[in-house]
């Protein structure tokens, strides 16, 4: 049984927790929130106490810990953990600085405890089969991804200010599944993005419709395109081509009911809510983070996965304002 | 080359006329119609000429007739081309009484001429594509056939009151379908009816919907249903269910454009004319009935096809009135 | 907090136990099943106690019974508890009997209590959505509806023995859907059936493939067709024809993923097992009963509805023996 | 009536000749080749005279030429038809030289005849409803194009090796697709591409993957791939996102035939043959050409659109060779 303590109560807290609850191998035993009301809520629905931040860092009945607290408080939270020896799932983006995640990759590396980073697709049961598929040779040696991935609508003004800016906050998703994809790292990223849904985004120097081409070493291509808008729901496809075939990845109707009238025959939206769409994957993310915490498998996505999105990321924002390509550098 | 006397220059007329133009090895050399317009505007436009019906049957430079006369022509112009050993095409139902169909049978038979009875949707690209698949053993033993026609819009009362009445005007076809598909004669039925769609057609004594059931001495079913209205197109769909799986023919629809909304997503309608759905069929039988003709090929589908959908409409007719199945007779 | 009996910790017994757990409003606190290790297993995982039939029946701790015990013990358990005045869910078949269903109804109606039919595709979300859909009109009225239902595989021939025959087993969840979708009462029935799929099905007295032909008293037509096997899944379609359009409810696929290569286009087959297919459908009939049972809504399906299904299973064994059509009573 | 001299009897003078001969307005009256037996085939299968290129630009009885002799006498051809005051169809590239296409621009212009490009996607039914949606509003303000274009196999390292590369070749069709779908001039374009297929398509110094990334003045986006090589057939597809939606618009399939087994659903691949999956368009689009060369309509593309097209492919194949973007001159 594996006791968890979970750090930050919000709502990728909560969807985490709702995992943990559905698993027979973890429970949550000490939760802790900036916010009181939050972590006492959290502590009346699993049962876990309410404890401040160091207090689970050095708790001798916490074998591990989820990060789901604000980005800029992931970084102490890391260090305080890997310390204590404690196994680690930090949620995306593990730090806004490269810098910053590099020195967490040392410190877990020193101490050897298991770290996993939140990328939930990776664990979505359309895509983990799609690359299954892929790497059972179905379609011979890659050649052409394309993902697209398009928000039902912008979030607040206010989020996009302090979110790091659609590459770090939306499209590192896609950096990360790009990879997962692929197998091979990419050596070359070049970005264009503009501000075609809201002009407020572009105010606050942000896009909201962008597009990636990225190329390996081997010469493999791979595209992504992100829009924070889709009136038909959340749009999340992957399709990759290989030398024998093509595999790609639908999105997830509300239902499969089709109407046919004299307008032709309609099928219903994409489903419209990310935790709708990805519920089967954050469950079995949390039951591969329990796997790894307990020392029965690797953990992966791992923090070197956290470090290569962020370059990318970073890699696009910049080649986004210059308007030129830019090398990534090998990991 | 095979020279045609086309007798009747209607609708249906002109489709085959159109066909026979785009093959390189058939030509009509002489047209025939009650209507003395529609005559000379097929000669005018096929370059053959107008000549009297009997003047086509004993005619020394026409080597085959297509006969798309009015229903109760045909039987006199079957028996006058058989007389003069001219191969036949002949429009379904081949004759409203199955006695006269017998008849026409044995006089074919005596003088050994090539026979083909107008059931298109045999030769649509898709149906018969799931036919061959069936043959090659795709699916298995087949078990269980299911059918569904239905028009977009219900004839005028007018044609309704001179139709036969559905089962023989509209579902004959797919009772040559089912023969087609089952590849096992059906040894009893059962039908039912209503009028829903317009009161006026039951008020003509017939129905503009209706179901049937159908079995085979091996225990095969097949299920047919039908309507005079579709609001989404002509539907016209086949799912044959083998001991290895399923294969089914969709519609049609009139692009390959699909549109995404708030509303979901939307593809076209289904193509809503018979003569655009079934192009390619109409050509495609023009092509096997001048193959046959010209003695390259069996007469496919054949008099005794067109005798047993007959069989088949009549008994669907008693049963819908009776209330109870009927047993086929062996053909 | 509704306190909930569960009669029989089988399989049914298990995904009822787990949909509970799943609510907040309901806990079972009492189990009783004729294998002790079964009902042991149960209280284990549930946190109940193991008691026999009678003490939960009568126990003052206890508002309402799970009927999930086979079909035979159904009636006494129903008399039992509706005699304690307990809310009853019992699975379907209520009774072999139509006669002992008569009774049931009697005695729940006389005491009052809610008594729900554990007809589960009704609460499947994509059916409940397209029957939301005819009642809200999309497609105008109701004129023809087919409902295709298709196991993977036949059960063993031990369970098709005792099990009153595909059209009580197997397609009283059809006969059901078909009410439930149409919304008028049958009226008249035909029904065929074989042995295609196994002999020894056929040596056992039953048919292993099926179809009907349900009308209502304004003419309206159902066809429902059923086979004990499908190689590409758990097979479980309606369509819905109207005045106005056509609803549909496809199956639903193992992922969203695509495969394109030489041989065309593949998507993955329906999902096999009938609690996968039927998940979200048990939960949200529990959901349902645990509401009926608090007060706060109708019994829906109730014991009429148990009772129509097995009027009709009962005319479909008989109509498939004797070859003909048979008339159903008024409810 | 139109007469036509047609100039170039390969296989693509071929489709148009059976286009023409399939329209009641215009008939070929003259045809040249280079080869002589190629010449003399279709005069005979068309009743037309066989000429030299020179005698059908000076004839009297010759309104409007088909270009469709090798690109590099489009050149001569066009001056010279432009002085002779004939209407111009030419196809694609109208010259590999930017300069000569805007010497031929203004003899065009000076002479004021009609000139129409050979992009024939345009007239595809389904490209073609799609961008009337587009016009129509249907989704709004056009955000992010996608197209994908994959040829089933690559062409042989001779064709290869005077094709002018991919850009020019292949993908100049989407450079032309992607100004008719944005309805916005691209003013720079990211290009790459590898040649992942064939290493000897390499050694020829060319690509067979590439993708592009093209932006507009108001920040619109359009991304392209082209593959030499798609198992499944000729993969043709567009994918537009506007404000309010998405508009796409996918392959046509060999047949409706769908086959369900233990593998899951399998279609038909997409049609592998370009004849094929554009016969509809190039029947269209010698329609359009007879409507402008009559003087009934626009030419539409017409030679701006081929200058456009090139200078695109021009500016894509220096991107790919130098990795840096490449900003696109105004029209």
């Amino acid at each position: 049984m594996l006791r968890l303590g979970l750090l930050g109560c919000g709502r990728i807290g909560q969807v985490h927790a709702r995992s943990i609850k559905a698993l027979d191998d973890a429970r949550i035993v000490a939760v802790a929130d900036a916010m009181p009301a939050a972590a006492a809520a959290m502590a009346a629905s699993t049962g876990a106490e309410v404890r401040d931040v160091d207090a689970i860092l050095s708790a001798p009945d916490v074998d591990a810990v989820i990060i789901g607290t604000p980005t800029d408080s992931h970084f102490d939270q890391i260090m305080g953990a890997a310390k204590a020896g404690k196994a680690i799932f930090c949620e995306k983006p593990i730090d806004m600085s490269v810098d910053n995640i590099r020195a967490c990759m040392d410190a877990v590396a020193a101490v050897g405890v298991p770290f996993m980073a939140g990328f939930n697709r990776r664990f979505d049961p359309n895509f983990a089969t799609l690359r299954a598929r892929i790497r059972a040779g179905d379609i011979g040696a890659v050649e052409l991804v394309t993902i697209t991935s398009r928000d039902p609508a912008p979030p607040p003004i206010s989020y996009i200010e302090r979110s790091g800016g659609l590459f770090r906050d939306m499209m590192i998703h896609d950096f990360d599944m790009a990879r997962f994809l692929m197998g091979e790292e990419f050596i070359r990223l070049h970005a264009v993005g503009s501000s075609l849904v809201d002009p407020e985004i572009g105010r606050a120097g942000d896009v909201d419709t962008a597009a990636v081409i990225l190329t390996t070493a081997s010469g493999r291509i791979c595209q992504i395109s992100n829009s924070r808008r889709a009136a038909y729901g959340y749009d999340q496809r992957v399709e990759v081509h290989g030398a024998n075939g093509m595999l790609r990845a639908e999105n997830q109707l509300e239902s499969t009911v089709e109407i046919a009238t004299e307008a032709g025959f309609r099928r219903d939206p994409a489903q419209h809510f990310f935790l709708e769409r990805y519920e089967a994957a954050y469950l079995a993310e949390m039951r591969g983070f329990v796997a790894a915490a307990t020392g029965g498998a690797e953990a992966d996505p791992n923090i070197l996965d956290g470090l290569q999105a962020q370059i990318m990321a970073d890699a696009a924002s910049d080649s986004r304002q210059t308007g030129q390509p830019v090398d990534l550098p090998a990991p």
